[in-house]
């Protein structure tokens, strides 16, 4: 087994030392370098709350690619710079794992021109926690045979938003496939507003905001005599560095652009 | 242990036809009469549905009581009837077992003196689950240590009111005990309406309708780096005849009125 | 929507009757006839417990195939018997629906060989329960990326044998695409014999007996820093009927013979 | 409300860290000062990974509570020291909260007697988890009525015993109560060995361990038609602080020793 090269841009992120951690623990991954927009020049073992590397921190993506051979770029940045990073990459020959909500179509389109023309893959995923992304296509799959379901979601109490990204994700699927649906009886009646949850073309979502919760989805089925749950917890953020692993391991092999960790899993 | 001599009222119903059911069952308990408001004369076991008893079916409480020698009457028939079946049974020297919702407080007041006067012992109860009644108690108690709850019911979808009266009723339990509350973030936002349930006093409810299920509640507690479930699943109504049968118990050693299953838990 | 002409073997079984009540449900749908060991010559509708179906009773496949025009034979009755029906079937250009774990492999070549001869579609499947084919199916798309897993079922407790079949086939399944796996800490420590559970090829099944319970199981899979759970409730017998009547839609498109729901479902 | 001054002894422990970030959180709880084993002479801001609490260290219990004036001692060091520094405290009119599992039956009599020669509350508890105490509780309570009961308890895969010890304490709290109780089918069959978990009293208890679990327990009480669940997650360690702030809080009105926190809830 090769060791792998990798770069990490945002290293001090939450998401970007979790990376880190995770490199520390495969023995065929080698941290080059960084790219953060302050700390150039020192090493990543300096930085307080960083693991030991002796990897070189850059401020300028081109820079550092110019001086470090490397064979993978994770970003873990915001949009804007994770775009310009993403470029810089495909032009030094570095396939790049970037984890981001926030590219534009424009700018997926010219990125897979661009991994295109080089014959260089790539993979970008809004989401790389991979039970997620399971959770989402086996809703999609089970919708086809059970139209009947309701989505509940949990999370601790500083979320804003209601219900979550995932949530409205997940109806999304399954609003692709599943026969048009008219849940509930049609003549129910709410007694006190808001108690059958949110209504998303037919389906139900229900936000669950407490203390201790962390980020947690079920999704339920129901047929009659049989209920079909799928459900995803997730504890840590550490449960994205799996999905990270994997895109690592499967960029190597690609020569296209893959969008979302779900395309990378046959 | 001493036979119980049981009269039923209401045996063609969902919970009477169970009732009977119960009785066959326990060895030391005798069906030794029906009420009905039809079948007078026939016996129970000439009933279509109804379990192989000898028993006499009688049209009226008084007649009936007055020819066969009974220790308790298990009444569950509606508000009205069980009212006037209540008081018969006082004057024959019969310890009711009642379930129902609908007694007025004059009424309630009345047959409490009753019981009273005659030294009878007598249940009456919104709800035989015990499993349900301990949900509730339960969350009462938990409440005063962890104010930040939420409930989520879970039922059929031919129900037609959203929420539930036990959520309901679990709300109001835990309102008498919590300290004022404020849940969630205060800048917390629906992006869909209704995703965050029902709001009664600050608590969230959040109610489930899916084919295939029956009646579930869950109560979730939830503080820091912790949460604390409680959850009744009633898959079919015989759920309800392991509290008859305790309130039967009960009701022999008695000798005031007690109103709920819980005041009959130590 | 054309009517399909249908003929149930098996009226009185636990299932047959709720094969009956699945068809009275469904307007394109039409009992023609019904097979049973008995009571040849009377009317569903004079049998106890039945529908009321006028279609007549017959006591031999053979002669009620010849006498009536059918498009789907739905069979469930027992393994000899069914193998016979299932044959007789065939001859008669009569496309089989058949429930049953009891075929022999001998059985199901020669059977699947008949139907390639007389290009009629069949369905034989162990299990009509969608929602338990699909989560065997997502448990073994899981464990690809989750290696670990363990199994906890949960039954009535008049069930005699731990673990059920269905959390072994599930088993059987993820051991098919799983890395091998050694589960739990090298070192770890049963201080009451069994609390660990049943291991199957490094998995744990745990099963929970039970009154109230019906049928249940659920998969979990962990991973650092998140779970993933899939879990199916069966409530009630009637569960397996939108599998059987999948089964009969898609059984008049087929040519060939299908084995097992999952490979129906795309 | 007035300011409840505390010593925290055992500083930079996983529980005595969170401790001190408890007290922060507290407007009306002010820290004295820290007992350590070693770090005398430093201030708590001194300690990497401590918060900045001005608060000096000592490395001598009797020496810090000649020298400053503490109405708490919260000690969360082990049994040994632990039992000298609650003598200690006592000595010098300060309330001890500890939490330990190893105090003997012998040093629990002798501190009982010094609190109450010194008319000076204590709180000794083996859990300050407020949500694990009252799962316990309510376990007690439930079995009265359901005897058939099974637990089930996940943890990490880095755990080395199975069950339990919160399980074999929950099952132990259960046997008190329970009439006797043969549970399963008489005649059931282990087709793996182990399938039906730790048998305890005629309790079943089942241990799942899979990475990204933290600590969670489920008793689940079965009877006809009914389930009834109570379940504890414990997701991370901060858990306990509630438990150790409510025994601060009730030790300021204690004049006698009180063992367990579910004997401060009433």
């Amino acid at each position: 087994m090769n060791t792998v090269k990798i770069v990490v841009a945002g290293p001090r992120g939450k998401m970007g030392s979790e990376a880190l951690r995770m490199i520390q623990k495969q023995d065929n991954y080698e941290l080059v370098a960084c790219v953060d927009k302050k700390n150039g020049g020192w090493k990543v073992k300096d930085i307080d709350g960083l693991p030991p590397f002796e990897a070189r921190i850059y401020e300028d993506m081109d820079e550092c690619l110019q001086e470090v051979e490397a064979d993978v770029l994770i970003d873990l940045t915001a949009p804007e710079v994770g775009y310009k990073h993403t470029k810089s990459a495909f032009e030094h020959g570095v396939r790049p794992v970037v984890g981001t909500t926030g590219f534009t179509t424009d700018q997926l389109e010219e990125l897979t021109d661009l991994s295109e023309q080089k014959g260089l893959g790539a993979v970008i995923a809004p989401n790389f926690a991979i039970g997620a992304v399971l959770m989402m296509q086996f809703s999609k799959m089970a919708a086809k045979y059970f139209p009947n379901v309701e989505i509940i979601e949990r999370h601790h109490d500083q979320k804003l938003d209601a219900p979550s990204g995932t949530a409205v994700k997940t109806a999304e699927l399954i609003q692709q496939v599943r026969e048009e649906q008219s849940q509930g009886h049609p003549n129910e009646k709410e007694t006190i507003p808001g108690a059958r949850g949110a209504d998303f073309d037919g389906m139900r979502i229900h936000s669950v905001r407490l203390p201790g919760l962390v980020a947690h989805q079920e999704v339920v089925f129901g047929d009659l005599g049989q209920n079909l749950t799928i459900k995803h917890d997730s504890f840590h953020r550490e449960s994205f560095m799996s999905g990270v692993k994997l895109a690592v391991d499967r960029v190597l092999e690609l020569d296209v652009l893959v969008y979302g960790l779900e395309n990378l899993m046959e």
